[in-house]
């Protein structure tokens, strides 16, 4: 509706965040494969030596430039200065395609939360997108490329349940994010994507199991999941498409169609059978979920009183 | 659905933040006339004091406990310093409903915006609300106390447009947050509710027309509005009715209604009714929106130029 030609990374600058690895990796091996120059942007240099050495594996032409940048992307300046030393390698050029795969959870019961945590839970899951959304789009506009911005939010920025109080609030304001960039980069021509994957069986998800409550667990068990190359692909696929809510699966689908708003649509007809069967699954999915957080008040109960927290 | 009596604030202790003008002034006089002991907070002590002797004039019974509080509410400290000293007033004893009308946004231009405009969007439509929402929260939690928890998002926490990329990811931050606590705080009896207001004429809108984008106007002229007194009406009546997600105008209805999503439902056969006006209607206003925002180009490039943007 709103984008007619499938767009086509071969040969264009692809700027992926969280690059190292994960959905980054991931991403950035699919977009080399298909003949882009990729810049990846981490923190830990020793991951990023080892991603590069995976996209020299499928190099498509002597001609694709392939480079890592090693920058913490937690502030406004290092996110700047990151996109600015990936330009650097193209020219002063600010890359095509900027896409922010970097992110964190760490899931939660709010009552073991402390200031700290809240104040990290928004860093690690807005301002670490954010921040690069924006350096790239005054940039974008400043040069009048007609670029791309591509966040990543979650199944979780679409709804939420307990264990998510520090994480769901930075997946939403990311979707608020995005949906006000795509209103106001429409100025500069720039196209504004974001993905909202499912769990995906990357090193994050180890890493958030190991605070993760039982009952947010217990709940989760029933998302199948994606692995970051299937997450990856339905990512590239959405925005090729052109689609301004990309969704890789069938419940975070589901929730996409029943949470559209005004954001733009990319298959009306499509979405109208899955706000329909949202209609009548969701409220059954929520029972269910409540149902399950109430049957475990008492061991929750006795999990606050073991850590005094009365 | 998930509450069968009506609530009540007559004897209770309600805690309104942002409660010495607008909304929360509106609502402080409101459940002043039904009876309830009434804390407000804001900043400025001038208008605080003014703000209690409208709350005298309306006094039901001499038993009313009415104190007013000049606390920041912008970190986490000062938040629970204020709910602690209107504790105080009440045997120590948290407040029944927390409200947190506290608040305030900067329409701008993305372009024109620097880091501090865009952290601070995040504090005073997001963090000035959660802290209070995480503070009162545990104190509940720790007494026992089956009390309220009630937020106030926005229309922009629902969608966006142009002029609010600072403030739409805060109000849609405040949407993930109350469903993550409506989930969470059911294993302790709390009720969470989140307000979802359109323009309102208050000293708050006032502010904010000095910053914002002549687009951003006229896209926004098409919203009725709703006064103080009429936000503040239509909050209580949703809190009363144990609602979830509380609306109190036609548009943001239907915004409500087609971005349901998981949230829980109060009147599911008006939603379907509004999410089929939704459906067709959205389309329309969303086309129309970006018609205006691409006609504004040119404009703008003028106006960056005007700017030394280039």
């Amino acid at each position: 509706m709103f984008f007619k030609k499938k767009w086509n990374p071969r040969g264009l600058h692809v700027y992926i965040t969280g690059g190292s690895q994960g959905l980054g990796l991931a991403l950035a091996i699919l977009v080399a494969k298909k003949g882009a120059h990729v810049s990846i942007v981490a923190r830990t240099q020793s991951k990023l030596e080892k991603a590069l050495i995976e996209l020299e594996a499928v190099r498509q032409s002597p001609d694709q430039i392939f480079r890592s940048y090693s920058f913490a992307l937690d502030n406004a300046e290092s996110s700047a200065a990151a996109l600015k030393a990936a330009s650097e390698g193209h020219g002063g050029q600010v890359p095509d395609a900027v896409i922010t795969c970097a992110g964190a959870s760490k899931p939660m019961f709010l009552l073991d939360m402390e200031e700290q945590d809240l104040t990290q839970g928004m860093i690690n899951g807005y301002w670490v997108q954010a921040w690069t959304a924006f350096a790239a789009a005054k940039q974008m506009a400043r040069e009048g490329k007609k670029g791309k911005i591509v966040l990543v939010s979650s199944t979780l920025g679409f709804m939420s349940f307990v264990g998510y109080s520090s994480y769901s609030p930075a997946k939403h304001a990311l979707r608020g994010l995005a949906e006000a960039l795509h209103s106001e980069l429409m100025l500069y021509g720039i196209d504004t994507h974001i993905f909202f994957p499912p769990t995906m069986y990357t090193p994050g998800f180890d890493e958030e199991n190991k605070t993760k409550p039982a009952i947010t667990r217990t709940i989760e068990s029933t998302d199948e999941g994606l692995t970051a190359e299937q997450a990856a692909s339905a990512l590239l696929i959405g925005v090729e498409n052109g689609e301004a809510h990309i969704t890789g699966d069938l419940i975070t689908s589901l929730f996409r169609a029943s949470t559209r708003g005004a954001a733009p649509r990319s298959n009306a007809a499509l979405d109208v059978v899955y706000d329909f069967i949202a209609l009548i699954g969701v409220p059954i999915w929520r029972r269910s979920v409540d149902k399950q957080v109430l049957a475990h008040r008492e061991e929750h109960q006795q999990y606050l009183q073991k850590k005094g927290f009365f």
